[in-house]
C-alpha cells in the first residue's frame, strides 16, 4: 500500500485529485462497512457504484487515482478496500476532535454517533459560559475556551467544530488557530477568514436546503 | 430572464449542468447578499471569484450556463444577480419546511437562522414522543407524526428535513414520502430508499469530518 499513499500524495500535491472524488471515497468507505457488516468478504464495482447510484466506471476510475485495489476474478476484498481508503482519508489514525459551542447544535454533535465510525473522538469541548464550564455532556467535559492552547496541546488536538452563533465565529476560530488547530468544520453561517495552512469546511446547512429546493424545482433525475 | 430559465429548464433536463456548478450558485448567492449589504450596488467576476477563492474565469463559466448576467463596462448588478440566482435555484418561491425529530439535533435545526435567508420557513414539526407533541418550539407547533399527511397538504409543505436516529429514519422518510414530500434532507447516518421522484440529500457528517482530515493530512492548498 505504501506505493498507493505515494501516488496519493503525488496526486494530491499536484492537485489532480477532484474534491468530488475524495468525497465518493468516504461513500465507497460507508457502503464497504455496510457490506462487511451483512457478512459479504468481497464486491465488485458494479455492486458498490450500484449501492450508491454509480457506474461502475466510476468506482474504477475514482479508485484508480490511489492505486490497484482489486483482484481478477474476485473483485475488491472489502477489509483491504476499508484499510486502503482509511489509509488514503487519513482516517486510519485517531483524529482527537474539540466542539466549541455547547448551544443546542454543540450538545447535538456531542452526541452524535456516525463520527465515532470514522475514527474521530471527541477530546474535550469548550464554551464561555460560566454555567456551562466544568460541567460534562456526553461523558466530555466542558473547558472554559480561554483554556483552548494548554487542553489542545495535552490532547493532542488538530481538528476542531465550530458550534457557535454567527457573530462569535471568528473569534472562536481565531482562538483555535492560536491554540495550533489545523482543520476546522464551520456550522456558523459565516465565512471565515483563516491562515492558508489551516484548512476550513464550512457546512452551510441553508445550501443543502437550496440545492435541494433546485433538485425538486427542477425534477433533476437521482444520481 | 424568461431565456435564462428556458435555459436551466433545458440544461437541466439534459443533465448539462454538473452539481459542482449548482453548489457554486449557493456560494455566490451568499456572498451577493453579503455586498448588498455592505452597500454595493456591483460587483465583477474576478470580485466575486476572489471573495470565495474562486477564479473570475470560474464565475463567469458557470453563470453562463444559466444566461448572460453581466453589463460591458459595469459588471454584474448585485440585486438582479441575486434575483436571477434565487429563480435558479428555484428559492425565489416560499418553501416551508417540516422538521421531524426535536431531539438536540431537531431543535438545533429549528432556531438555526441560515434558514431564513433563503426563503425557508419551518411551517410545521413532528416527533412521535407524546411528551413533545402538543408543545411549540420556535414559535412552531409540534405535531403527532401519524398526522403528517393532514398537515403537509393543509400547510403546502413540500420539503422535510429528518433529525431522528438512524433506526427510525426509513419509517419516518416513507411516511414523508406517503404525505407527498419531493424532498428530502436526511440527517441520520444511514441511506434512504426512497422513490425516484423524491430529491434527497443526505448530511453526513462525518463524511464532512474525513474530507477535513484528508485536507489536513495532505495539507491541500486551499480552494
Amino acid at each position: 500500500m505504501s506505493e498507493a499513499k505515494n501516488k496519493l500524495e503525488q496526486a494530491a500535491a499536484d492537485l489532480q485529485v477532484p474534491k468530488a472524488v475524495v468525497s465518493r471515497l468516504s461513500l465507497y468507505l460507508r457502503e464497504l462497512q455496510h457490506l462487511v457488516r451483512d457478512g459479504h468478504e468481497t464486491t465488485s464495482s458494479t455492486q458498490l457504484g450500484g449501492l450508491l447510484g454509480f457506474t461502475d466506471a466510476q468506482v474504477r476510475k475514482d479508485l484508480a487515482y490511489f492505486g490497484q485495489f482489486g483482484y481478477p476474478g474476485i473483485g475488491y476484498r472489502c477489509s483491504e478496500l476499508i484499510d486502503a481508503i482509511k489509509r488514503i482519508l487519513g482516517t486510519n489514525q485517531a483524529w482527537p476532535l474539540a466542539i466549541v459551542g455547547l448551544g443546542n447544535l454543540g450538545r447535538a454533535l456531542m452526541g452524535y454517533r456516525g463520527f465515532r465510525h470514522g475514527g474521530f473522538q471527541i477530546a474535550a469541548a469548550f464554551d464561555v459560559d460560566p454555567a456551562k464550564i466544568g460541567k460534562t455532556v456526553e461523558g466530555i467535559q466542558i473547558f472554559d475556551l480561554a483554556d483552548v492552547d494548554r487542553i489542545a496541546k495535552e490532547r493532542g488536538i488538530r481538528l476542531a467544530i465550530i458550534a457557535v452563533p454567527a457573530p462569535e465565529a471568528q473569534k472562536v476560530a481565531d482562538a483555535l488557530v492560536g491554540a495550533g488547530i489545523e482543520g476546522v468544520l464551520n456550522f456558523a453561517p459565516v465565512t471565515l477568514n483563516l491562515p492558508k495552512q489551516v484548512q476550513t469546511i464550512g457546512v452551510d446547512l441553508a445550501i443543502e436546503l437550496e440545492q435541494l429546493a433546485f433538485a425538486v424545482a427542477n425534477q433533476l433525475p437521482q444520481t
